[in-house]
């Protein structure tokens, strides 16, 4: 990038502007609860969670904050712990539309913690939200010293996005066959 | 699964009407020679490769013979070296619809090697194709044996599906706006 050249909006400082409650360490215990509502961590042990969440930081969103904002680039993907996220994307004229509403045990933003492309959509705080994120630095950081637990998270990675291809790309066939 | 309940096809079986060419290693230098032109394989060493070729299996499909039918269970992804390869997926009322066609460095089948979830759609060779073939059980072997390499393969997977999602996500929400 040339240095005279506008930097992209990274999403680190909406995260700057959020309130960091610590290292997920501190909620090994609350992380762990959750893996049973979560797709995420199904399949990991206790102690996988504990190692994992030396490498993750908490932070706290409250209603009416966002956490992620389409368009903006991006490197961490997050883990919500308590709370309520809606996801709004910017339709063709502009206006935000809902997509969905996300809760505790949901992972957001893997896309872009992967490959540092934009946002696809903005992830904004309903209630008072505490997540934990791993950021794209920290994901390489696993990888090296716990080969394992990277693969791991990495086949989840696969797993999860493969399965949503699937289910975008039917979608889209139906549409395109004009189906209702 | 119950003993007297039918098996889904596997699509191992359509490899074994192909004709098995022997061990990826004997054409490392062919598929060295596809980095250049692969997505996948753009960021692998000569080593990356000459380790992976060894984990890999090549076979040779005849103009017409099927390599991958939509619908069978699926475990494993391929590497193109030489051919033509169409994709097909049947249409709402069974007709089989052209969706494109792939050469030399494409990869295909990278979804079911991961998930094992049924292919999503029908490989049909139209020219003398040579391709490569990756099992998940050699994926889960590269990863104990070779857990860097392992996670390099991982990142590459995750980066092409996001990829993927991205652009048909995209594209779906242009339909569902009633975009043309």
């Amino acid at each position: 990038m040339a240095q005279d050249e506008p930097e992209l909006a990274s999403d680190q400082e909406n995260l700057l502007h959020l309130e960091n409650i610590g290292k997920g360490t501190a909620l090994t215990g609350e992380i762990s609860g959750l893996v049973g509502r979560s797709q995420f961590f199904a399949e990991f042990s206790r102690e996988d969670i504990a190692v994992l969440a030396e490498y993750m930081d908490v932070y706290r969103a409250q209603p009416g904050e966002i956490i992620i904002r389409e368009g903006d680039t991006g490197d961490f993907m997050l883990l919500i712990i308590e709370g309520d996220v809606d996801i709004l994307k910017k339709g063709v004229r502009g206006e935000q539309q809902h997509m969905t509403s996300v809760g505790p045990g949901m992972t957001l933003g893997e896309m872009s913690m992967i490959d540092g492309e934009p946002r696809f959509a903005t992830c904004l705080a309903t209630r008072t939200t505490v997540f934990a994120v791993l950021t794209r630095d920290n994901m390489a950081k696993i990888i090296l010293d716990h080969p394992s637990l990277g693969s791991k998270i990495l086949v989840k990675l696969v797993t999860m996005l493969s399965l949503r291809l699937r289910q975008t790309s039917a979608k889209l066939l139906h549409y395109m066959e004009g189906g209702r």
